[in-house]
This record gives structure tokens, C-alpha cells and sequence, in this order.
């Protein structure tokens, strides 16, 4: 009997978002696996830290900071053969996840490797998205309306006629594409309608108008785009 | 000093994917408020059942059974004035949610009606979207992708239009539109990458590739598209 890998959403960064389905397996685990960035500190073990065991066996994975794929696929290949070694001695590891495992997460690098050798289990999370949301004070999707999620780095055409052809929006990983996010929102006169959030939920969080956006955005920032609804739908 | 309104999302069922942050919330309500489906039960009441306090005020809005929108928000304007009641003599009402409270939620009647008089705070929740990727085993969003979020009811020309210029979907509310949704996938040969997932994370939970999908679907039920990555990433 090998062991279970579990991955983990820890939601956006408020350890009270966590659920208690997550709190449960991570306060049991005697082995969890993360990823950091560059071998610095990994936020998703910062959001969970109070209910990691002390003594539990950790699995770092270092993902270099680079675009390119292959090495981070090396970071990956590493990490899953560490796992592996663990489920085969039939105990469970718990992949702690920022957000949701199967949004835009990394675990899905993992899932890839070792879905089809072990018993994989997926603890959705609370997103950003809804998080961002709720900071905001807006609501952002009503009845029948459409969202869109679209990532940052996207190109700036396609950025454009993607938010024009949508209603409610989340662009994701804002970071260093700011400037040109907002030029495009300011192109379409949409930015009366926009929000920037960064770090939502956490005790440095930012919400503002779009408008009055700070000139660099961290990689956790994100802009919601809501076209505005009748006061009383 | 008026009550604070909370808009407290539940998860998608599993009582145990409610936040730790939600429960603290509920666990300490001495007024609880809910929608009930024309003076049904409640489904959002039911995931939280176990952890309101005996003797708490439940305010419940009874909203008809009907598309028109007038006596929904006849509805509503009655909830939010027995909650405006309770928050005027400076309790605070907590409104249970199902998901996330600004993520098709009914939560944002409430919201329009009383955030200009009222404090109204949050708590994010987890998606029945991600809760669905999770059950079906299938990421959902990688790297740069993109997510569209489509409701059911969208009649077929606009959702193929949608579906054809889009990446992974999830289309909500599927329900009695299941026949009108199954042909427009069929009709873009996408129904191999096509999930049908009814009542995620609940006991009863249904999970299958959308060509063996029951002809008839609850309102509670969700497809999702997923066009297929490199399984190495």
C-alpha cells in the first residue's frame, strides 16, 4: 500500500481562510512538500506554519527564478522523485498550495508527475479571486453575468479585445505588467470600474481605486474589472 | 454603534471545506440570516447546521420560485429590513452563504441594500468551480491561461461564440440547460475534454466525463472544459 499525496489549498494568506479540511490533514502530516522560489522563504508554509507538527519531514522544492521551463521542470522532476520515495514507503505527503492546487497552482506540476503511479487528493482552497473580491467591497459576478480571468503577462492587443468582450474581469499576476494593464484599461475608459488589490487579506493588504494604483505592483496583485450593476439588482 | 453584516461563504457542501475564519464567525452568531428557495429548506443553513448556536435568531428570506425579478427583490427588501432591525440595536446578523458570497451569490441583494448604512465585511469562500476541478482530478487553469466562467442559461449561440474563443470554461447552473450545453460541446468536438460534476464534495456527488452524463440535471451541477496540456508541463 503506497501513500496518498495530498495537495492542499491554503487560500490567499490569511491563516483563518484556511478550512478545516486543510487544518486537519496538515496538523497530521508527518511529511509535507512545498514549493519555494530560488530556495528563499515559501509562502505557502508561511500561511500554514502554525499547524505544521513539529518534527514533520519537509520536502522543499527550489524553483529557480527563471521563464524558462526546463529548469523549473528539473525543480519538479526532484521534488516529485522525493515524494515518491515517501508514498512508497506508504505514508501520505501534504503539498501545501497558496490559494487552490488546480488554480493556476503548482501542484499541478506534481499532480502531472505522479497522478498516475499514486493515490492523488485535491483540497480545493479559497482563490484570490474571490478573495480580492471581498476586500473590495464589490461584488463580481451576478445571475447570469460572464467572468473572465485572464493572466498579466498576456500581450497587450490581446489583453484588449479580451476585456472588451467581457463583463466582470480578474487579471491575475498583475506585478511588473501594471503599466501596461492600465494602459489598456484606460484605452477602453474602463478604469472608473476597476480595482487594484494587492496581498489581499494579509495584514499589509492594499485596495484602491485603479486609479490611484502605486507605480510598481508586487507579483500578488491583482486588478478586478466589474461593469457596474443596478444598486438593486 | 450599528451591527457589523457578515457575508460568510460556506464552501461548495462539505461542511468541512467552511474556513476556519467562517466558522469562528458562525460558532459566536447570536443572529443567523439565509435565502430558503420559496420556504424550503435552506441549503446554506444545512452545511452550517452543526456549528450555530442553539437559540441564535434566524432571519429567513422566503424567495419565490420564478424568473421575474420583482418578487425576488420584494424578498430581499423584507430580509434586509428584520436584518437592519437586529444590526440597529448593534448586534451584528451573520448571513450564511453557499461558495463565496460575491461569486454568483445572493449575498450582493443584501449588500446593495444595506452597505450605505451599514458595515459590511466578507469572508471568502471556496467556489463550487475549484471545488469541481478538484472531485474531477482535472487542473483547471496553468501557467497563462485563461478562465472563462459561463452560466448555463446563455442561450447556444452566445455560448458557443464563448466556448469557441476560450481556453478552460466553467459553465454554472447547468442544470435544466444540460441537452442545450451538451450540443453546443458536441458541436465544437470538445465533449472528450468535457467533465460533468454534480453536488461536488457531497455524499450524493456525481463526477463523469460529460458524454456519460444523466439526461437530467440538478440546478447544482457544473461542466467543465479543459482543453488538454503537456502532462510534463
Amino acid at each position: 500500500m503506497t501513500g496518498t499525496l495530498y495537495g492542499v489549498g491554503l487560500g490567499p494568506g490569511d491563516p483563518e481562510l484556511i478550512t478545516l479540511k486543510a487544518a486537519r490533514v496538515i496538523q497530521a502530516a508527518t511529511t509535507i512538500a512545498y514549493p519555494t522560489l530560488a530556495g528563499g522563504d515559501s509562502f505557502a508554509r508561511a500561511i500554514a506554519a502554525d499547524m505544521i507538527r513539529e518534527g514533520a519531514r519537509e520536502i522543499r522544492m527550489d524553483v529557480p527564478m527563471t521563464t524558462a521551463r526546463e529548469p523549473a521542470q528539473a525543480a519538479y522532476d526532484l521534488g516529485a522523485a522525493d515524494i515518491a520515495t515517501v508514498l512508497d514507503t506508504g505514508e501520505d505527503v501534504i503539498c501545501l498550495c497558496e490559494g487552490d492546487p488546480f488554480f493556476y497552482g503548482s501542484f499541478m506540476y506534481l499532480n502531472a508527475r505522479l497522478a498516475a503511479r499514486y493515490k492523488v487528493k485535491v483540497i480545493p482552497g479559497v482563490t484570490s479571486v474571490t478573495a480580492c473580491a471581498a476586500v473590495s467591497g464589490r461584488p463580481l459576478v451576478a445571475r447570469n453575468e460572464r467572468l473572465t480571468v485572464l493572466p498579466g503577462p498576456m500581450d497587450a492587443d490581446e489583453l484588449r479585445d479580451r476585456i472588451a468582450g467581457a463583463e466582470a474581469v480578474a487579471i491575475m499576476k498583475v506585478g511588473r505588467h501594471l503599466p501596461k494593464i492600465r494602459a489598456v484599461i484606460d484605452g477602453l475608459g474602463l478604469t472608473a470600474q476597476a480595482s487594484y488589490i494587492e496581498r489581499a487579506t494579509l495584514p499589509e493588504q492594499v485596495v484602491l481605486p485603479l486609479a490611484q494604483a502605486p507605480e510598481k505592483a508586487p507579483y500578488f496583485s491583482m486588478i478586478l474589472l466589474t461593469k457596474g450593476a443596478d444598486p438593486w439588482l
